[in-house]
Order: structure tokens, then C-alpha cells, then sequence
């Protein structure tokens, strides 16, 4: 029926180097936010049903691969996105933990279904949240910690976007008040950039924020020339702040109404791109963590995803393999690996470097290219 | 009804610093394996079940943890063992890649239910396969690096358990002769080193088998002593050559009829204990894989589990932090860490290093403990 090996839609094997260029890059991350603090948590693969929906955001409930667990006759699910487990402990195993606490993760996730973007249903996730503020400057050392992270995977001609999440509900609440059913209305307008639409429902006040969308210099003038009340200052103010770091070591850009998949963050957003790897490769903002007294506890993080960056052939490296020819005293071959080399013994008479695609031979003691 | 941050019934969330400390064993373990030339394979946490269940071998159909998959409209079974997958691997995408093939993998495992000795229902596995042979070299390089590798990761005080997973087939085709049904029924009774049984089912020729359990030396010389028609004897001498570097460096014992979870072994299995830690730690053995065209090609491997070891408190670290006072200069921080430090900089004017759990803060540009 099922021919051997094969797998479901959206689940594959990775292979050698490939599954060694995917682990490279999920190591240097998480060693580049261990350097700033980061501490690693890792939550299961699986959660209640009910419990796991409730905290997430940007993923939904029809998304969630189910497992039945006949142990607890409950319906279990299995993780989509990690930053909800994270968010998780710190408002319930870690609520007394001083603030702010920075934590890091990586661990595959699990879709129901694929999108026309991402053919996976299993995708490897890992990034880092700041939890306890969502300020400039924690913004500022979020976003510096997802660069560094890229930069030492060798990740090469970054693009960072800005967004702002709340841009609409903050006009709406101050200069160009609307009702939310407007709000809404006009917040998918944007999203589409849709300016014909935006003339229908009254409200081509917003037009210069589609038009704002653009290289990150000029997007930020014209936002400053549309913000005559002043009520997007500080936010832009911010921007600048967090941006000035970065000139001239990644693109920047500006998309102020960009929405899709920021539906949960507050003011600050932003997704990352990288020359020659199709489609986003990392997304991250500010958001709010709901604690069980109801409090909501601000919190910003970033999330990569390797998956697309190995595709396209990033965190490969040159396969350095010694080859020891059979009957070698195995003291060598310790003495050699204890010098950095990667050892492949002959098990047998017969085999052969170009056999075990080794690049180097061990002739007389001495390493000697194949 | 559920309250909030309850996980179902053999998941967990592992905080810092233990998931820091399970990441780090895993590394250790891949690392030690990548050095002698073990590839990393990443299989997917999910598979079609009826693939999946024609592959497990100690795992059983019923141990499984199964998703319904609307996209295929097929049962989904999630991964008990990895093993399993990289024996697929390499009987369908790298059947043509030249033998011995090495390669190795990490990652969770789920389980339908807990065993009493273990209430995880996901572990982190990590393991490493050597495929295409079985014999004494083959096998002396797994132990190798399954130590090697255990030693790298801090864990002391290792016990190396022998057994022959097929002892007692190789007797009844030769020396001993018995029909099948006996000798399923001699191998339960060896099992639970049951002498009365065996005297019952007219079997007490076996008995010096059960006596011969213990150190490795003991337990060797008594297996020779029995070893009259000379049936065992080029296994002895396996197992004498394969321990001979092991001696003083980790506890040597052989248990010849340990059976649970060795019945998919061939003529070679083991298992791993370490002082302090409860259980057992890892496994390994000969077995054979299946080909599509009906060959069975012979391979031996080990797999780590790194949850008791953990648990135990192997692979954590010392916690130095050191905190980086309010409004220092990116630059400073930078170059620090450059130099290996972990920082944690100050995000308010407000933090201090107590808060952030540092061991040391920066005063005047040098490192001060606390």
C-alpha cells in the first residue's frame, strides 16, 4: 500500500550534511543568545488540547496536529509554535522568577497543514523571549541577539523589516478615531494595500501609511511628515533608536501596516530575510504574556526558522574526514582526533578512503589529501 | 478544568539551568561521534504507522502514540525510537551509499505509555549506528564511542553490561539441541534465571548460564568452563577482545541471557549503568536491517537516553553571569564576550545582579565576583 519509505506530506529525513548544516545552525543561535544571558528551556512536544490553544497566537486551533491519549482520555496536541510554551512557564513554573528573565529554545513543531509557503508540517524553531519589558532598549537587545545569531550561522545579506503592530489602534484611539468595526475594516484594507477600498469606507487618511512602506530612511520621513498630531512619535522615536545600530550592517526596511502573523504583537514587530533563501526566515515583536490573576505581562522575542536557511545551503561546511587504513594502532587515531580531526577507521582490509568519502588518508603518521 | 501549566502525565518542561544541561550532554555525545566519523540523519517525529510498526523492534504497534492526519487521511504514528528510522534510511535513501555507512541522530522519542521504571512518555534519545557490519571491529568501535562519549559528558563511574542476545538459539542449533517451542520456553525461564523451571522442562543443562552472570573475568572463564562442545567460542572470544581495552577504565559484567529488549539483537548486545543514576542509560547491539529486496544487511549501534542522566545532575555547569551595569557601552559588552564571558545587561536602571542570578558584575571594566 504505502511504499517503504515514504513519509507523510510535509515530513522528511534530513541527511547527512544536511542534518549536520541544520543541527551548526540551531547551535549557533542558541550559543549566541546563551552569550547574552539566554538560558535554554525546553517544553514537550505535546500538550493538553485545551491548555496549549489558550495561549496561542499567531497559531490557531484548526492548525494543531491531535493525538489521542488514552492514558488521560483528554486530547492532546502537539506543539506548533514553541513561544506559547515559553510564555507558559514564565506565567506559571517561573512567575516568581525575577524579571526580567531572558530565555532561550529550539525544538521541532508540528502543523496540521502545510502552507503554499512552506511545504513542512515539521519545521525546526528556535529564538529567544525577554520577558518582564517590551521597552526600547529590551527591543533593542532582541533584535541585535537575532542579527549576531544570524550572522555567526554565516547567514549573508540580511534584510530586517520593521512593523508596527498597533499602528491603526493607536490612530484610532487618538487623531483618526473609529469605531473597532472600522478599525478592523481598515486594518485589512492596509494589510491588502488596498487604496480603492480604503476611499469606499472614508478613510483615505490612511493612505500615506501604504505609501510609507518602503526603505527604512525614507518609510520613517514620511511617517514623521503624516504624524502631525505627534500620537506615533514615540513609537517612530523608537524605531530610530533600535535602527541606528544596524546601518550599514543589514537592510533595513519599513512596512507599517504589515499584519499578517502580527495579530498578537503590540507596538513593535519585525521579520528577517536574507539574500538567496525564498520567503522569511525569522519574525519577531512585542507581546503580551497572560498570567493567571489576570495580569498581562509585557514580553518580546524572535524566532528563526532553519529549515528554509539549510535549504538553501547555509551551515554546510567542507567535509574534513581522515581516513585510517585498517590494522592502525587505535592510540593514533585518539592522538589525532585529540588534534581536532575527524577519523573514519577501516573495519576491514578492504575499504578505502573514497569509500567512506574521506578527504585525507593517513599515510606514515601524516594526514595526506585523498 | 485543567488548571494552567498542567502537562499531561509524562511530559515535562525542563528549566534552566536542566535543559541547558541536556542540551550540553547531547552535544557531547553527537560531538564524540562526529569525531569518528559519525553523520548526522535528522528522521521526522512522525511516520505512516503501518511504515513505522514494520521497522520497531523492541518498541511494540501498542507503545505508539498515534495522530490523526485529515491532510492523508491515514494514521500517523509518532516515533518511539529513532533507531527504527535509521534503519529505513538506510535500507531506502542511502541503500547505494558505499558500507559501512556511520551515522548518528538525536532527538525526542514519544511513548503511548510510561514503565514503571521510567514515567517519561518523551525522551531525548541520541544515538549512533554503524551499518553494513556486525563483526568484532564493528562492534568494538560502538562500545568505544558509546563510552567515549558518555566520559565527554561527565558521566563517571560506567558499567558495561554483556550479554549474548542469541546464547541460547546458538545452543539449541548445536550443542543442545531443542525445537522451537522449548527453546522460547528455556529462554523465558534463563530470563527469570528460573532453575526450577528449567529442572521442570527437563532444560538444567542451561543452568550454568544463569550461574555465569556477574563480573566480566568470573563470568567469562565460567562461560568457557561450559563452553565444552566449543559452540560459544568464537562469541567468547569476541567479547574478550572487545572488553580487553575497556579494562580499568569502566566496571566490566556480563549477563549472558539478558533478554529484555535484546530480542531483536543478534549475537552482540549490551546495555550501560552510571554510579548514581538509576537504570539504565543506554543500549546497544548487532541486529539487521531489512531490505526492500528481502536481504538483511547487518549494522550495530548504541543509543543514550539523557533523561536520568540529567536527573541526576550530570552535565550541569557552573553559572557565570556576568552582569553588565546600566548604560555601559554596547562595545564594552561586546568585547567581553568576545573573550567567552555570558552577559546580562542591564535593561532599567533598576537591575542588579542579584536579580539576574550573576556570579560577577563589571565595575570599571573588569570582572568583580559578587
Amino acid at each position: 500500500m504505502i511504499p517503504p519509505g515514504l513519509l507523510p506530506e510535509g515530513f522528511r529525513d534530513r541527511l547527512p550534511p544536511q542534518a549536520d548544516a541544520s543541527a551548526r545552525l540551531v547551535r549557533r543561535v542558541l550559543d549566541t543568545a546563551a552569550l547574552h544571558g539566554y538560558e535554554r528551556v525546553s517544553p514537550p512536544l505535546a500538550e493538553f488540547e485545551a491548555g496549549l490553544v489558550g495561549r496561542l497566537k499567531s497559531a490557531k486551533a484548526q492548525d494543531l496536529l491531535r493525538v489521542v491519549d488514552p492514558l488521560s482520555q483528554r486530547t492532546l496536541a502537539l506543539r506548533p509554535d514553541i513561544t506559547a510554551q515559553v510564555g507558559r512557564i514564565a506565567a506559571t513554573r517561573m512567575a516568581h522568577h525575577p524579571r526580567p528573565v531572558r530565555l532561550s529554545y529550539a525544538g521541532p513543531v508540528l502543523k496540521l497543514k502545510a502552507s503554499q509557503l512552506r511545504p513542512e508540517r515539521e519545521l525546526m524553531q528556535v529564538g529567544a523571549e525577554l520577558i518582564g519589558l517590551d521597552s526600547v532598549a529590551a527591543a533593542s537587545e532582541i533584535v541585535m541577539v537575532a542579527i549576531e545569531a544570524l550572522e555567526r550561522a554565516g547567514v549573508a545579506g540580511i534584510t530586517l523589516d520593521f512593523t508596527l503592530p498597533d499602528l491603526v489602534d493607536t490612530l484610532a484611539g487618538g487623531p483618526l478615531p473609529m469605531d473597532p468595526a472600522q478599525t478592523e475594516a481598515v486594518k485589512t484594507l492596509l494589510d491588502a494595500k488596498d487604496a480603492g477600498g480604503l476611499a469606499a469606507k472614508d478613510a483615505l487618511a490612511f493612505l500615506p501609511l501604504v505609501e510609507a512602506a518602503g526603505p527604512f530612511e525614507t518609510a520613517l520621513a514620511r511617517l514623521r511628515a503624516f504624524d502631525m498630531g505627534g500620537a506615533l512619535t514615540s513609537r517612530l522615536d523608537a524605531l530610530e533608536q533600535i535602527a541606528a545600530p544596524l546601518k550599514g550592517r543589514v537592510t533595513l526596511t519599513l512596512d507599517p501596516t504589515e499584519r499578517h502573523g502580527f495579530e498578537y504583537q503590540s507596538w513593535f514587530g519585525f521579520s528577517l530575510f536574507a539574500a538567496g533563501v525564498s520567503g522569511e526566515i525569522g519574525r519577531g515583536g512585542s507581546y503580551a504574556i497572560a498570567h493567571e490573576d489576570g495580569r498581562e505581562e509585557p514580553a518580546i522575542g524572535f524566532s528563526l526558522y532553519c529549515d528554509p536557511l539549510v535549504d538553501a545551503g547555509i551551515g554546510a561546511r567542507e567535509r574534513r574526514r581522515l581516513f585510517i587504513p585498517f590494522g592502525t594502532d587505535p592510540a593514533i587515531s585518539a592522538k589525532i582526533r585529540a588534534d581536532g580531526w575527524v577519523t573514519v577507521a577501516a573495519l576491514t582490509a578492504s575499504d578505502s578512503a573514497e569509500a567512506q568519502i574521506c578527504s585525507h588518508v593517513l599515510r606514515d603518521g601524516v594526514a595526506v589529501p585523498v
